[in-house]
């Protein structure tokens, strides 16, 4: 497979070539004389790196606009939790087609995922084109008998993502949360992702609580209690991590951990406190950006998420130089791209071909005074014509395969989960 | 002209004839027996009131993207002053065309506005369709020779508006703020607007600064200074109002005053506090929702301020059950209506036809759990196909007449504008 991208308004040509990007700039239209299976004229349009969505639960859009406006404890135990315990693996998967289908056409390639039933996560990810890094989410609630099934499950899944062979499938281990997962489920994962070369995926310092009872149970609050027990590492991808002291913003740093900032879910949920931007970056932390599930924000639109990012920041430090637009992108591509391990997030030779064109040609695109401010400011998702992920076209003119089943599907899907809750 | 509006998904049939609302529900369809001018499959869609934006400056578009991320002062003083010295009459005609189209692209159908060169504001509405209130921006600067030359300016355009004699156009008097008016400004003001039986827009308690140098100038802050003076009634729409004491919101309900809230162009300029919206709604005041103008937001899409607003009071509260969705939707519709005095708002017959069809069959829609938290968290402007203002179609399938000529017109003339500023 080779595509053509002609004209484009900020990079001229940009050639692909299997799943890499060949080349940028005027050169590249000289490939064309060779056999291209697709040119897409991008006059007017910007050809950019696709999102990396750094956090998310894919298969919750099925639980879209269920439950909101209510405090933390009544919508998990009396609308999310309910609910969950009725999914079955069809849900999943089908909540995951239309989660990558929301994604497709909101100029995401890559995400990071953590749910139940990963194996059909795996095969909608498969199914649908893009790129993800999944796990299992590892919960033994302090059980030794329940950390034995999540050790098979994390294994069993691990080998299941191996299997597919695909490059842009990828397994990670999930240890839910430090409220969730016992000393001895943490110690097993970090032993487990090292030796695999595998990501650790986890949520830390979420909420307050988490903090307050981290300290009642284990004497530490959860950065210094995971660093203490050496689950702290490069391969560590912590989600929210709003409810940290810039002590362990250092401890952090230092271990190289990588961030997923998840502002609207935050906001939503009124989680309290905001994630320390500011620390974080000025002490090198790689900060990305994350969407969370769809039932607390309530869409998976990065280009939003990015807005919304600078927009918390500045409001908190009621300084508007905080987060500019410029570093708000950079979380949201190459930062993503980079806590995720994978070589995409920027537009040059020899990256992965994971590419967005961008219609310039809009009201709220124009004018186009500079192009990153319209992208962080001012654009949707919407502005998104071409999706392209591992070198294959997956969003032409807005056009993707298959969605109007997709939507059917999951419309469906959701209706009868929810009435039988 | 005669528009039914057949099958949507939430109100069945919709029957408008002339400006207005004629029947609703399954009763509608029967006027299609009558000659109609246009048909509308709303089949997979919702029919929803237009949105109301209370409060922007709609020729700032030509400047989306020129400033960001800088402190409000060097903001002012270095781009958007320095900018707005060499606006001209074809710039303000021009950049509100580009608003307008932007607005009815993303399901706004009427907006209050206050900048300078009004006539080309007026005339932009009227060409454009939409429905607006427009009032010159007062600053007498609080130099005597300049108030005579702002009441001429503030006449003349009173006059110029009611030449139009178009129901949808409407003038209002827009004392700037009272840091740049005069007391016998802003009493000139009010006693005019009271008169003629229009509004009054004013920006009021936008920032810290703005209370303290009213207490040095006048020794009260801006809301009992206004009070003080007699300026303060029903017929008031006063922006932004982010740092006002309990006790000046006790007074701003008593007195009737209408509030716009603009919660992203806050954040972005991070003006510090937050508009207290619980106080302000539990004391009866009627809170529209406003994106102030696009060179502090960047963008016009009041489904994005929606969300913003909700996130922004659920974050600064700690309370994720402050402004749900059914109030933000009120805010940006019904209470917008009833704070311009204009009888949109809802769907229902015998008001004037503002109206949208929001397409459903969209990932982000799926699943339709809730309308309107859909519509508040997950949509974005983008999901509107067709927009009515005044019983007439402006927007058909998401193609607006002359948008071409609207986007390629404001590009230039903007590029035009910084490059001489």
């Amino acid at each position: 497979m080779s595509i053509l991208i002609k004209n484009s308004e900020n990079l001229g040509d940009v050639y692909v070539e299997g799943n890499e990007i060949e080349s940028v700039g005027k050169g590249a239209s000289s490939k064309s004389r060779r056999k291209t299976d697709h040119v897409i004229d991008a006059k007017g349009k910007a050809v950019l790196p696709g999102l990396v969505n750094t956090h998310t639960h894919a298969a919750m859009t099925l639980l879209r606009g269920y439950g909101d406006d209510m405090l933390l404890h009544d919508w998990l135990t009396t609308k999310i939790w309910p609910a969950e315990e009725k999914l079955k693996p069809e849900h999943i998967y089908w909540g995951t087609r239309l989660a990558a289908l929301e994604m497709i056409k909101s100029g995401t390639t890559c995400f990071n995922d953590m749910y139940f039933f990963m194996e059909e996560t795996a095969k909608a990810v498969r199914d649908s084109g893009l790129r993800a890094v999944l796990g299992y989410g590892f919960l033994d609630l302090f059980k030794e008998e329940k950390r034995e099934k999540e050790i098979k499950e994390t294994e069993t899944f691990v080998k299941f993502v191996e299997g597919f062979g695909l490059e842009r499938v990828k397994a990670a281990v999930a240890p839910h949360a430090v409220y969730t997962v016992s000393k001895e489920g943490l110690e097993w994962c970090k032993e487990f992702a090292d030796e695999k070369g595998l990501l650790l995926h986890i949520h830390l310092s979420e909420t307050r609580k988490e903090n307050e009872d981290c300290v009642d149970a284990n004497g530490k609050r959860p950065v210094p209690y995971l660093d203490n027990i050496g689950f702290l590492g490069e391969n560590v991808i912590a989600a929210h991590c709003v409810w940290v002291t810039k002590g362990e913003v250092r401890t952090l740093a230092e271990r190289g951990v990588k961030v997923s900032h998840n502002p609207t879910s935050n906001m939503k949920l009124a989680t309290g406190g905001v994630m320390p931007y500011k620390e974080m970056h000025e002490a090198g932390v790689v900060i990305g950006l994350g969407t969370d599930g769809a039932a607390s924000n309530n869409n998976l639109d990065m280009f939003e998420e990015m807005k919304v990012a600078a927009l918390l920041q500045k409001a908190h430090r009621w300084d508007p130089t905080v987060l500019p637009a410029g570093e708000a992108w950079q979380m949201a591509t190459i930062n993503g791209a980079k806590a995720l391990g994978i070589n995409t997030g920027e537009v040059k030779p020899g990256i992965l071909a994971d590419l967005i064109l961008v219609d310039l040609h809009r009201p709220e695109m124009t004018p186009n005074h500079n192009l990153v401010s319209n992208l962080v400011y001012s654009a949707s998702g919407s502005v998104v014509t071409h999706t392209i992920c591992d070198g294959q076209l997956l969003m032409d003119e807005r056009v993707v395969e298959g969605e109007d089943k997709i939507l059917e599907k999951s419309e469906r899907i959701a209706k009868e989960l929810i009435g039988n809750s």
